[in-house]
């Protein structure tokens, strides 16, 4: 006898559990396996900012999408605080994106007039909000985004979604997709052999493996991104501070994160020399203070691209029964929680709101390359 | 020019930070130095149980002096998240004390006549709230018990008094005491002479180490104790379980803490096969489920004790402008509130309440040894 | 243009790497492609016996490969040390397999008449070679087995093959095969698309995932193993010593091993309480002095293992231009160096000599499933 | 009863241990006492270079004594390993001072007069040596300077010392010396009191907080340094590259460590983000392909210097049976052997030898303070 499921997810990282999370509080079955545990790669390495005016020249759905998501953690965290008892940590300090040209500050101006929660700042204003910050002409300030606790907030959302009667396997990895002329039924691994009404492909930057099983292969790629943290004796900065490569981010406890840099195709997880001097050398620039700190550790992660640039939230052409909710890039912690009720909307049948339809599969993207 | 302060603690432990936080917050100048950073030993290694109940055959004194303590948990967790934004992850979950024999049973009758907070739970009341535990023969429950993240509350109160002026110095060790005519003005350290109106020794289990070099020898003695950690795929316990020589502590995302042997008269802070094989038979027989959970790691703490059992806070007979706050053995986390207003208050010149007056150095423990 | 090479290898553990240095010994070029980095998996984890007597009523032609393997140790250790400086720690300090019961006298019988290299120990012979030993009924003393530093051996064949010539892609997931007409001609991997002759998939445990790439199934399955690592002020045991189910492994500076659970089916890299508990018990019982020593960490190794029980090692029926190399079980640090040689073997064309032919793939084992 | 020991030396690091194996060797009672663990502080710490002519202006009687004790490397190699199988990874690949200015050569010179293993080489020959060093106007090539595993050194001498029959107790501070009308005849420790004929302080840059406890005060004073390591994927230098301000220390597996910035009168073992800053930018300016390497890690170790420059080594005047070994500065490792023979002769009467008497005691340096 099988199990079946409303959904199995493939992957417990922020996107998989923020689903997990928003279909179980709508009373579905829902399993997620997981090749090794919750949030084991990008989700945990994330500096976790929700960071809507960080991208320049982006899609302005994507902006309104960021917007969205963003105004959702407040409630979020009650949520699953109340459930877990986990804080993750949100702090909604503003980020302060930073000019040192005019360029710089030509590309902010088109965020002051897409966005509604930003406003500019003159040197001597950074100056006064962030004195430690160096020399600068200004800055982009976008008073209510903030960050959270990226691991944290993952752990919390996957919980969650167990209190709330999910089940997830850790440790188990999709050995192949159960493919019945055109329709996903269900997947096989060597725990056993799972049906649900849908699959849901969440495998971060890995997605793009997991739909080889299913014959699509799609142009996402990998970034990966290199951090680093250091240990403060008091606080000198209190809200993000953000510049071209390079941005800090101050955390509980008088902690920093310093990230993050960007290469693109490759799974590479290690921490080059190259990207920690780049950071380094960039940092302390933009924060000479930083120097005094305390050098606590790097690491890396690798993050979801798609060729189109925006992410892929929706249902795969070609195949019924399979979903996919991947390529969220910089910007997956931020858009975990729209991304969970968007594709519980999905599940339901629900029109996604006008405003924000990646869930369009760009077929040049995402084209059937043979038979399974 | 020399720096002087109202206070200059020994010890940037919980007991220290705690006095600092207080301290501070009356307006007091104060400095800590501390031999290496903040929380180092046994503040961050113990299981931040807030455990009123947990021990036999107690002093009624310290029994009151602990649920006073307990008492100040939930406003100091509000009071330090706003200055610092650090969530101590307070629960009040309570705790309940199992009896397996009729001696615990007797044992536990004590402490049902001497507190308010407990009430006496049959077997089945005791598996109705907490199915997995094994079979024993009822229990005591101290439903307003609770813990706390150790390290995170030692932490929250270092950088609480931070903000309210104090300053820390850390790694930096005591090189000898400036003693004039029996009165302590102050100390050395490699960084600077520093004088204060009052010296307080809060070093653990180190404190008879430092106040050898005033010329003190004490008969307290350090000891040791080991802890390991398991990670759950779901809650097994609410609250936590203690019996004598093991309990189990439930945390934030479905951690479980496991402690703790007990060792005296040793310093050696390295964890031993032994200690963790005797708690791990312990705690599986307790509940069974534990084996499923995922090993996590193991530590060990060394816990300071006074040949009495009771903590020495207050003045240093013998030696004016000296004090001490030490020897809470078990209860370091838990009376770290109270002991940081005891002696706000002790430096005041305010009687201590007379329902808990550990300040009282007895002579047997605390010989002036002469010149050395 | 695309790089075409002798072989490709996928699989930088301890097989994949011994295979490459033999190669690369043999003036091939070879590249090996690694999803994460060198050792990563059970080649580390492993504790490193050259244990040929240590399973019972095991087939005897492995027990010939064992020893041929074994003895290709010392010659291999003075090779790699001088390509690359450093010494993997091989250690020919024997094992005794203790008995604590008829059945176990029995079994170790038949490996008397099977092994030239091993004679019996009385109680009072093994007392007086391991003196602290708990009391048994005499055990098999397999005096010329010992063991190495897994991590080390498969780091320094890595760098031993990469010194001659070979190349090593880590952090480089297989993406797909190149199959044209039955043939394997080569590998796509999201750093580019490469070409050989033989490619041989050398995943371990992983390696049924590998092939299914290719279309292939087997029924081979992971076997989970934790163990844990304690540290000892002075040498307790000289040998390893061996049990069902405990083993105990001395290592340099006074480090002992300990070792193995096993958890079929499962690729469940988290270490278990209860494995952790069973095997502290047994060890402890063993060698009761183990209680004294220093607790450093617990770990856990996904081990591969195949239906038949012995390795596959050799080329893919119904698919020219595909080898395989795993399957080894608890014996792939011991097999590795003959594994490496009879790889380059085969890849020359030579016939693998009569006395192991694990080279015969079974083909209830490896059935083609589909078309790619 | 109280056991009676030939010499008690307090302090496990690399020179406690290399006095007590050589000690052991002649047949000496031995005890060590040590605060925590073996080579807990700068002795793991350290780079291990054994650079005999990294320093600039020295001593030529700290020269000569460096020659004589780097040559007994080999030997202590073959020793340590046949007593207890640990490898300290001695390399003998030498090790070349880079020039970069005409004041760089004129220092190297001085070196090249007073030394005979040494050699200039022009920019063509470092380059044709060590052809990834940047740009630079030649090197001093000390071709017999090498390098060892710093902290496997340390625990090989430790476990000798053992081996031959010394005590050792780990997590044993000192509570005070026992001084009887000026004759050191023994410690106190909370494990119990030990009487020797000789007491000897190596406690590295704590050797001045010990001998406070025996009334002495010294002006040694620490010197902080931090390093870093670097994991490649082959070789880039094969020497030591040393210059002003960082050197890159090839290790065995293709680690490359980098080292060491230098912070002096602190005892502060945190890693600055500047000193990472510095010593990146550095070394990446001198190798421009460790950009390429993998980041593995930066640590902190804190150094003995003492106000003259030269270690101490030898009888403490004014208090008999009481020696001292410390202010290696950053020539610890490398002085090692022969701080422990130069301390065997003293304790057996025999004179030091005239080209090397740091054993003098400068009395500006060690002046009686008094009864505290």
């Amino acid at each position: 006898l099988n199990v079946h499921y409303d959904a199995i997810i493939i992957g417990a990282g922020v996107i998989g559990c923020s689903i997990a999370y928003q279909l179980a509080k709508r009373n579905k079955k829902v399993l997620i396996v997981e090749r090794s545990k919750i949030g084991n790669k990008a989700s945990t390495a994330a500096a976790g900012m929700l960071g809507v005016h960080t991208e320049l020249g982006e899609d302005a759905g994507l902006l309104q999408a960021c917007l969205k998501s963003r105004d959702m953690f407040p409630a979020l965290s009650d949520e699953v605080k109340e459930i877990t008892g986990i804080d993750f940590e949100l702090s909604q300090n503003g980020m302060i994106k930073l000019a040192f040209s005019e360029s710089d500050v030509l590309a902010s101006q088109r965020l002051l007039s897409l966005s509604k929660d930003v406003e500019w700042l003159t040197e001597r204003e950074v100056s006064l909000l962030e004195p430690s910050v160096s020399r600068n002409i200004g800055g982009l300030y976008a008073y209510k985004d903030g960050n959270v606790h990226a691991g944290k907030f993952t752990l919390a959302l996957a919980k969650s979604a167990i209190r709330l009667g999910s089940e997830l396997k850790e440790y188990t990895p999709l050995l192949s997709f159960i493919l019945e002329h055109g329709v996903c039924k269900g997947i096989r691994t060597h725990e056993g052999t799972y049906y649900a009404n849908e699959v849901i492909v969440a495998g971060g930057a890995w997605s793009g493996q997991i739909l080889k099983h299913a014959g699509f292969s799609t142009a996402d790629y990998p970034v990966k991104g290199e951090c680093f943290s250091v240990m403060l004796e008091r606080p000198i900065i209190n809200r993000t501070i953000f510049t071209n490569g390079c941005y800090l981010v101050p955390k509980r406890g008088d902690r920093l994160l310093v990230g993050a840099t960007e290469h693109p195709h490759t799974f590479d997880e290690s921490t080059s020399v190259e990207g920690i001097n780049i950071l380094l050398n960039k940092a302390i620039k933009i924060l000479p203070d930083l120097a005094n700190g305390r050098w606590e550790k790097a690491w890396t992660g690798v993050r979801p691209r798609t060729a189109g640039g925006l992410p892929h939230i929706g249902r795969v052409k070609g195949c019924s029964g399979l979903s996919i909710a991947t390529g969220h890039y910089r910007n997956g912690i931020l858009l975990a929680p729209l991304t969970g009720v968007l594709m519980a909307d999905v599940l339901e049948g629900k029109e996604i709101e006008p405003m924000f339809e990646p869930g369009e599969m760009d077929e040049r993207m995402m084209i059937r390359e043979g038979k399974d």
